[in-house]
């Protein structure tokens, strides 16, 4: 539709038909179309009426569904004004790629583009118009269970990962290419930093930190042309996001120049009530329509209130307005004015969900996400080894991880299906002791693979662990199996970093699976055979214990730095009894190939604002076999006006190498690479001396040094 | 002297005198008057000429070495200006007073004042000007060693406790009574919240934070006329204190209106180097007089620099100028000019330290800093029981805690030694087994008493823990001794709260009782027996894991609160795996007598800005023995501009009741009480209602609700 004929349309709209677009309800209050006012409408008090003017749908169930209440709201719309449909399409669709702190594992956006747009394709066809996903929630502990939605601690990373996602997402023409989705970028912002990591808690940051580490994600999201934002749960500066108008209005609209629609998370709006901001809903409606929320998601304030406060508040008219043509203009580029269905094609969806195509992208993905964090020299399997399997996540089919609401456990495979050929044994077998059948096969066994980790409910939304280890029980197996003296592998099913010390201690080789998605079994069974070589770099560190978080490789530098070279000085940054390195660093990954690095070498020692600097590494395969090597480069600025991380990712190359191959990895760093935020709000960099840091992870790293000049 | 004396004596200062004085230096450097430039001068590049000119002394030894001191340097001082001596007098010179976080438990502002005072009157006699202290860093991470110095995580008990000690130190004449000592305040600011509770690690706040909760207890201590501020070793908005002018200059001159000395904390100048935001020495000066440092301790950065700084930068003459008028006027108000030697008196030392009069208010103050976190009524112990002692902490003289540099162990008497009835039985001797002597001993015992907990040197500065449970061989000490099936009291000597959940598990009672000084085994012993009813009160949260940390009662209200009443729900802010609550709330604690909360009431309902309103609760001691119960009144504001704490301490009234004596206790609230930091910076209250809460400790409240109306 023409911006006119738009505008004309938002003329001829009443204030009830503006406020209804304001509104999101889920779509179970569509399911009877006989329209009897039960259940969750009689609680929101929501009539028959209400729903002919809403503006949009929270959670997809199908094209048919999807078609039956678009095509039933489209004969009672006065206006015509199609509803749009929003889902939770976060790591696929039905088709389930690993979770997305596993995806990041990768190191790969390209991969991330491919499983979003991937994830768009199903999701369109089953008629889902937006998707609420990126989440670029920069995290740092792995106490909050959402760290799984998240792709980890570093801002640089969250960014790249960001702009994939959205590029997977919404392609390049939203409005044609209607097997694509807008992407909702989330949570605005900071959610991922509650304080004992604890979801929902507060949240406390300097604005500098803020502005540092945790807006970029969004930021990046927004220039990719992310068409919507969500407001997060928590406060920033003492207030809630969804009532915080410095956020969403100066922040968000002014400096970042978003110009889309912002949605509160589900019934933000009235969290403000127990959050002791408002005291009750229509002020709350009040305070998140000036903060600048422009959809309420579930909390119906919107809809029983903005009436009211508009009259009072004449002013506040152009708010609503705005807002309501914010929606409008994102219904017009989704096409829907001319096609309310849009991608809904029951059959298309037939052809589509969990196709053959589709699977063997989550097999690809969950390969790259895998990452095998120890290794002495027990893997790859040979297939004329015994092997046995045990632990509790043996013959799981619970791999797909929180948020896979369209995933089927059923049509997942679990580690004892796809790994035929290993005598399976219980854990009680293990732990009731000897003289059975089964146990002569474990007594008899080369190899013992073990599958631990978590169930799927222990992380996402609502799932935060006071204890980071694997579950006690599961701790004990692993005791019991290492007086048998064997070989033990060590398989970790996770939707976080776990603290892995007892593991590191008694298994010989440990393969971090996470929650690896609908293909997920395949994919472990073929690193563990070696048909894949393992890839896979943490993006979060993994702590030795639950109480060195929060741990992070880009943490400012102490005025008392404690190195390993100085065990005898007390009065340093140091713990008494840990040391100050996590278990697994941030980008440590190992490959059943070898790497190594040499001739670090830079274009020249100095260089000025205007001119490109040239960083080259050799990188060898030191091995007999094929191998994928993330190599990455850190910049660490030695003074500036504030104090600066020991190190900041800035750039990395994913390369594969041959056995034996030399290759020869260019960085090229620009000025902008060295900016820092400094205490004046501005970006810039200072002259001065730089360390240029390259390495396989972020403590294995050479240096070279250069320095920025005034020209 | 009067001021225009001294006015005329700056004067005559040459630049490089009035840098002398900006410059503090330990007492070893006049070790030898020989001046033979070695050890320590030599590194610093000090000279002997130096030494006659720098202003002031950190680290006191006594009087006849003070006097010494400060002889030859009047000798050799061109203008006659007599050195300042400061110290760590942290809780007692000689007389080793419990460690702060332990005397915060008595909730006892007036034993604080008592004890400061009393650790004046020791070290003023052996010479000491300045004590660094009080410490009023707040604190909200147990994994914090120096936690031990803080009075807790409490703002308004931090600073009632500040107040008490800067009036204990300075008394209200602090040129005339020479029994006193100027207070230097510390560390400016917020020091207690290092990031993952590592001593000198980065604090990130939001400057809402700062104000709401950190700044007010180095504000307390200011109002109460702190003589100096000693600016902390942590960042504030990315910037080390130390050179963070808008922290020393806008909040701490500006705002707070300090008109004293503020010292840099030991070589801080120069850690502006490792924090990366100087490039060398000179630099780092540079910054810190600019931020507003007066005195750099033990950088030599002002020393080496400043003659330099201010030639190249005149402007900063007046910077210099103003920093040393500070010192000069500091000098002048504790009276050195006319007398250099102050207190420092070799008979008066001998006399005063470790006295009864002293020793007397060192166990008085031990006894009610304990406390009593658990009785299934096998405490008091009766004097005819059989008694078996055991455990690590039995024997041992290390009860002073930290920053007790003065004190001797070797005056110190252990638990063995007062509590001479019990028999002492050998760890190993639990561990190994049967049929010894000993063994048989423990078998016929009544109760066992279990000391148990951690060394002196694993709290304090840089020690940091990441695990805070007991040493692992202490609970399978425990857990052995469970086994016997007998009553098993623990005693706890600590530096921090520990996760005592095991020995919750396993113990009858647990005696709380940090480090308890050079008196604590006697004061513990008496509260064993009965002789003295226990009444300490935590002033921080005990979690039940690390994995909560960091945990406080005054955590601000979520979206989603969790209460126990929705065991069912997920979508709350809770963990999975353990309760929100902490093992022992803030201000828990038992007596031997039990106490009940009945009839209470406010004056009226409403009240307007100006109206008093008059809390009343009847309390009676229900048991038959006299007791002291601390009655704790909180505030919650349901509804405000920002989210506010679930509840804050506004007052507290500590009474003894005697046995069935029922007490009316009254509170009086001003409208103050319910002012809180609004968005736009001000202090005040908005009309609404608050809940008013009253009990023994921060979980056991009972509820009023009054409403602030507009007049």
């Amino acid at each position: 539709m023409d911006i006119t004929k738009l505008q004309d349309l938002f003329k001829q709209m009443t204030r009830e038909e503006k406020i209804g677009q304001t509104v999101q309800l889920t779509g179970n209050f569509y399911d009877d179309d006989t329209a009897a006012i039960t259940g969750p409408m009689k609680e929101m008090n929501v009539s028959a009426n209400d729903l002919t003017r809403v503006g949009s749908i929270l959670g997809g169930t199908g094209a048919a569904d999807i078609r039956r209440i678009q095509d039933d709201y489209m004969k009672k719309n006065r206006l015509g004004i199609p509803l749009l449909f929003m889902a939770d399409v976060i790591h696929g669709y039905r088709t389930i790629f690993p979770i997305p702190l596993a995806l990041a594992s990768s190191w790969n956006p390209a991969l991330f583009e491919e499983t979003a747009q991937m994830a768009a394709r199903e999701s369109a066809t089953a008629g889902v118009h937006v998707t609420f996903s990126p989440m670029v929630d920069l995290v740092r502990d792995a106490r909050w269970g959402r760290v799984m939605e998240s792709t980890g601690e570093d801002p640089f990373l969250n960014e790249e990962f960001a702009k994939a996602m959205v590029r997977g997402y919404q392609g390049i023409d939203l409005e044609k290419d209607t097997t694509r989705l807008a992407a909702c970028v989330k949570h605005f912002a900071a959610y991922g930093a509650p304080t004992a990591g604890l979801d929902y808690n507060t949240v406390d940051l300097s604005e500098h930190a803020l502005r540092e580490n945790y807006f970029s994600g969004y930021e990046a999201a927004i220039k990719a042309g992310a068409k919507m934002v969500m407001s997060s749960f928590n406060t920033i500066k003492g207030i809630p996001a969804t009532g915080n108008k410095w956020l969403l209005r100066t922040v968000l609209r002014e400096e970042m120049g978003f110009d889309g629609v912002v949605i509160s998370d589900w019934a933000g709006i009235n969290e403000l009530i127990p959050h002791g901001i408002a005291e009750n809903l229509k002020e709350a409606a009040k305070l998140s329509l000036e903060a600048g929320i422009d959809i309420d998601m579930m909390s119906g304030g919107y809809l029983h209130h903005l009436e009211e406060i508009i009259q009072e508040n004449p002013e506040m008219e152009t708010l609503l307005d705005e807002a309501v043509w914010r929606i409008l203009l994102l219904k017009n580029e989704l096409g829907l004015f001319e096609n309310p269905y849009r991608g809904a094609d029951e059959a298309a969806e037939a052809r589509e969900l969990f196709n053959e195509t589709n699977r063997k992208l989550a097999q690809k993905a969950a390969e790259e996400s895998v990452v095998l964090l120890k290794n002495n020299g027990v893997l790859p399997l040979k297939t004329n080894e015994k092997i046995a399997l045990v632990g509790p996540k043996k013959e799981t089919q619970d791999l797909l991880g929180s948020w896979s609401l369209n995933g089927l456990e059923s049509e997942t495979q679990s580690l004892a299906e796809v790994l035929e050929q290993a005598v399976l044994i219980e854990d009680n077998e293990v732990f009731n002791g000897l003289n059975s059948y089964k146990l002569s096969e474990l007594y008899t066994a080369d190899k013992i693979i073990v599958a631990l980790g978590e169930d799927s409910f222990m992380s996402g939304e609502a799932a935060s662990r006071s204890n980071i280890q694997l579950p006690k029980n599961q701790l004990l197996l692993l005791d019991e199996l290492k007086q048998l003296g064997k070989p033990i592998i060590a398989v970790i099913i996770t939707g976080r970093p776990l603290d892995l010390s007892d593991v590191a201690h008694q298994a010989d080789a440990i393969v971090n699976a996470w929650f690896p998605g609908s293909l997920g079994a395949q994919a472990i069974a073929d690193i563990l055979y070696g048909k894949v070589n393992p890839s896979g770099r943490l993006t979060m560190s993994f702590p030795r214990t639950v109480g060195q978080v929060p741990i992070y490789y880009n943490r400012h530098t102490t005025g008392r730095p404690f190195t390993n070279k100085q065990q005898g000085e007390k009065y340093l940054a140091r713990y008494l009894d840990t040391e100050n390195t996590p278990l697994y660093p941030f980008g440590f990954g190992l490959s059943y190939a070898t790497f190594s690095y040499s001739d670090l070498n830079v274009s020249k020692p100095t260089f000025t604002k205007n001119e490109e600097i040239t960083v080259t590494v050799s990188v060898t395969n030191t091995s007999d076999r094929s191998g994928t090597e993330t190599v990455q480069l850190y910049v660490r600025d030695h003074v500036a006006q504030v104090v600066r991380p020991i190190k900041e990712l800035k750039q990395f190359k994913r390369i594969t190498l041959e056995p034996n191959e030399t290759r020869e990895v260019v960085f090229q760093l620009r000025e902008e690479h060295f900016h820092y935020l400094h205490p004046d709000g501005t970006w810039s960099s200072d002259p001065g001396s730089f360390e240029l840091m390259v390495g396989p992870n972020a403590e294995m790293t050479q240096a070279v040094t250069v320095e920025l000049i005034r020209e």
